[in-house]
């Protein structure tokens, strides 16, 4: 029997919206998504969940209430519980995100139109 | 403050050795590898746990006791917890392992030379 690996370009291909991530895989209680996001987000923190995020086109900026970080394409960044953060995209970027299932993508932050609903596959 | 964010290609430079994971980040309980991979490895399982497979370089293919899957960069693959696998690349291959904190590389088969010690950060 032949098994199919997941392409990361084929599944970002079908994903049209912006800041809406799509579950590509899980791994024990963790899922893999893909996003494309474009302009600033809110500011937020994952009181619970450290948050990965891996760059796979593009150049993503998070900004911290201390300073920020730049991840470019072929980079990642690990943003810790409890750390507010706003994440900002001057041009497209594509990415995956790993954090645990059932994690609210604006975090703390007051339902919004940016709040995506969970558990959308791709 | 400017946060810097981690270079999987820089990381992977510093990277002399096959089948001997490095630690690059980690997400709560989870560990981010990067592993560089030439060969057969050895069958075994990871009895209680997935394990994440991204391919950033070559082509990895693993075989299973009733097939296999093909892994092209830029592909991942999730092994589900207790399906024996057999990881082999013809040329060398270049990827990054999602799994929980200490698992052992070779699971439930007996100890070898393939065994890596556990924990080595890059």
């Amino acid at each position: 029997m032949q098994y199919k690996s997941l392409s990361l370009t084929d599944k970002l291909a079908l994903i049209d919206e912006h800041w809406s991530p799509r579950v590509l895989a899980e791994m024990n209680d963790n899922q893999f998504k893909l996003v494309k996001v474009l302009g600033e987000f809110v500011w937020h923190q994952h009181d619970d969940t450290d948050e990965v995020f891996i760059v796979l086109k593009g150049s993503l900026r998070i900004e911290f209430r201390d300073g920020s970080v730049q991840i470019d394409e072929g980079e990642m960044y690990v943003v810790p519980k409890g750390v507010e953060h706003k994440p900002c995209a001057e041009a497209e970027v594509h990415m995956m995100l790993v954090e645990p299932r059932g994690v609210v993508n604006t975090g703390d932050a007051e339902q919004s139109t940016m709040t995506a609903r969970g558990d959308v596959w791709v």
